[in-house]
């Protein structure tokens, strides 16, 4: 039997304004990436989301962002290896206390947005990230999106790394994923069968019609597109079919 | 022999804005109040404060503030329980993550300006950051400034309070104390004499001659005034000549 | 016949956090009250939103908040008199130039949630206020929402102040304003009933089946209910069977 | 006689935290590049600055910069030309008005730190940047930096520019300024010389040696640096001394 975990970015609600349905998606996820607060999320919002995850038995992350909230943390900012560190550490310390508080483990760290792109083209910034992450908690996982990540989690012993695939985007022959301006509905067949690809063969179609190697052990699926609900019903149908396991993080790596 | 500590408000910077001198003061304390990033202080300088309390054996705490960086946290703002409750745990977690960084034990908890106003005359508001403070670290200690949270902490049993005076400014003779709005230059000896009163005697000369009580285990220096480590140099040769230890909060209660 | 102008607070998106449906609900007002940066928007939402309204022919004017995003604005804060006419001065300056961008007169001032409170209860900081506005622009006009700020802008002669009513929420007999906490669908045909008595009558039935006077020159209408546009459609239905005119607030004040 | 402008970044100080010594820089200088609230500032010290600037007869301009205050504005950040212009109008607007509440023209325009390079290295964002600026108001007066923002802007018919030069930092001999981590205090004498032979003859003498052309209508000096007023002094001890006047650049432009 394969397990598998399926990853979303939750928490991104900040004050009175709403983003996502994070009630609606909790329930069908098995790790939850909970906005820091800094490119989205406040200390209510956090508060909340780790008591929804606990609720429903998934795995709780952080999911530090750059300080922009206007920019939603898209923008690449010119800040040092030590300042993203210590931005990092300071979302990830937020978060632990929301998890105390809730009894639950604190699980994994998944950076957002032009902070993740800033430690994938940077190897001195994910290097000063990952050891700040390590001097604070060296049981937490890093949840790698791509190769270059993944390459620099390999030069520490101690730290767990998972790499991650998705479903929900197209891939190019290369990995890289076809990011789209306008999120558009998805089918929730084609996901699910990507989902299946990955779980059991560790492969998926990319647009080009070729087969490439995602040798992901969990699954990230947009919360903010216009279907998550119906993509992740349509994925859990199919992991019921075919033998395989969700499971959190935390039971996996 | 009797025991007290030295606590000061450290770490107010905030990216380029400098406040204080904190490493001029550092030497003479015992435990620093670091701020949390919401009314002064940033990621950098929280690692760059707990790092130099670490280097001189200072005890590490959080001073939480309302967000209101523009206001320095001294305008009280019209926040629920829950909402200062989840402010506090958040910068509480962010100290934390910095302090398990540097390998030192995060201390205590002493809330800033308006927000310590607002636990101060809102014994709900008090009681919900106390029992957040609880969830998530019963070893924390609070620091107590005034009789009414004093109290509250006293409905407690797990919680650790200490309560704290003050020698560089006036008392009334109901304890409260008289702030001015400028601060001006202290006078070093009648300082190093009240902490001497304070320390030894649980007592201190209010602005109107009466004698009053202030049984406090810490007294707080404000290293903002024009002269703070003049005054401290004064308290630190006082304590010498009248067989006072000085030792961080954690040493004590 | 009569000539009524409709307010509604628009441009209150933030970076990429949508509030409200600007694009739809704009064609039927005549007076947008936009956002400044502070409690809500930011410059390229107001930019976007003044072109909207100009599009439309709509007034515009500021809808000046307290610098706390976290809380939208609705909470009050101890700011001084001063600190609130600069933050008044400041936004209405920010939209000034968006409307100068766009070729559109500047038309008004409506103070958003805590600070609209904090105006109506003190008169020293609704005076500086409106100093501060008379001093940058006296063809502004003041949309006044109670009586107490409306009194004293009475003490202005060269300020121009126009009163406002409301139809989506219910009166009480002392002309205050039932609010409730969570906004729930409203009757169209109520609300257009109340908006052709309160235009033609100068009156409208309160809670409690009183008939209370509202000597309104504007209405304003929430754009964040449930169902804004449908009360509006059944407004302008019920004003063209009237004989009512709608003009922003220039026109008629 | 030559006239000769003398700019200098005033208004950096933020709520409680004080930057530079506005109130002893300004008596010296002619025009002032006051921050707009996003990386320095905030709508009361804007106000304060503006006020002081009028009972000096000093030329009062915005320094726009980005929203990033922890960062001071100097971290490039990835916003697209619209962005980047609706911050500038923001902050532009915010300005004027207070200038219109002091009674005095509003004069120029000069972006600050990663804005400025921004502008200089993308003619996309300088041009967006400009044409908003010609929209709202053709009469102020473009202060450029560099060459390269200069050629945009005599790109625009409309829209006046004035070149600056700097007598406090080292040239290179392409033009290019040294811009040292540590400001150390400069030479009072060198500094007056830098700047009579800019103002009288329009080329200084570059660190290699070689003289270079710059052809300055304004000259910049930095109030942050250990010892601006002792430059200013020697400044117009020397600008007495070579029939130079000083005046503000709606005087000279």
């Amino acid at each position: 039997m394969v397990v598998i975990d399926i990853n979303c970015d939750m928490g991104e609600s900040f004050g009175n304004y709403t983003m996502g349905n994070d009630a609606a998606v909790m329930p069908f996820i098995t790790s939850a990436n909970i906005a820091g607060g800094f490119h989205a999320g406040d200390p209510h919002v956090m508060n909340e989301t780790v008591e929804l995850a606990a609720e429903h038995g998934v795995g709780v992350g952080i999911h530090p962002g750059l300080p922009d909230k206007m920019g939603f943390g898209r923008r690449t900012m010119d800040a040092t290896p030590e300042e993203v560190r210590d931005y990092v550490v300071y979302q990830l310390g937020a978060l632990r206390a929301f998890a105390d508080e809730h009894g639950v483990t604190f699980q994994h760290v998944k950076p957002h947005g032009a902070m993740y792109s800033m430690l994938s083209e940077s190897a001195d910034h994910a290097r000063a990230v990952m050891e700040g992450i390590l001097e604070v908690d060296d049981d937490l996982i890093y949840l790698a999106t791509d190769s270059n990540i993944y390459q620099v989690t390999e030069e520490y012993d101690d730290l767990r790394a998972v790499f991650e695939g998705y479903v929900d985007l197209e891939y190019r022959a290369d990995r890289s994923l076809i990011v789209e301006q306008e999120k558009g509905s998805r089918d929730p067949e084609l996901a699910a069968q990507r989902f299946v690809d990955i779980a059991t063969e560790g492969h998926v179609e990319a647009a080009n019609g070729e087969m490439i190697d995602v040798p992901a052990e969990s699954i990230c699926i947009h919360g903010d597109g216009p279907n998550p609900v119906e993509l992740l019903e349509a994925i859990h149908d199919a992991v019921d079919d075919h033998d395989i396991e969700l499971a959190p993080l935390s039971e996996i790596a």
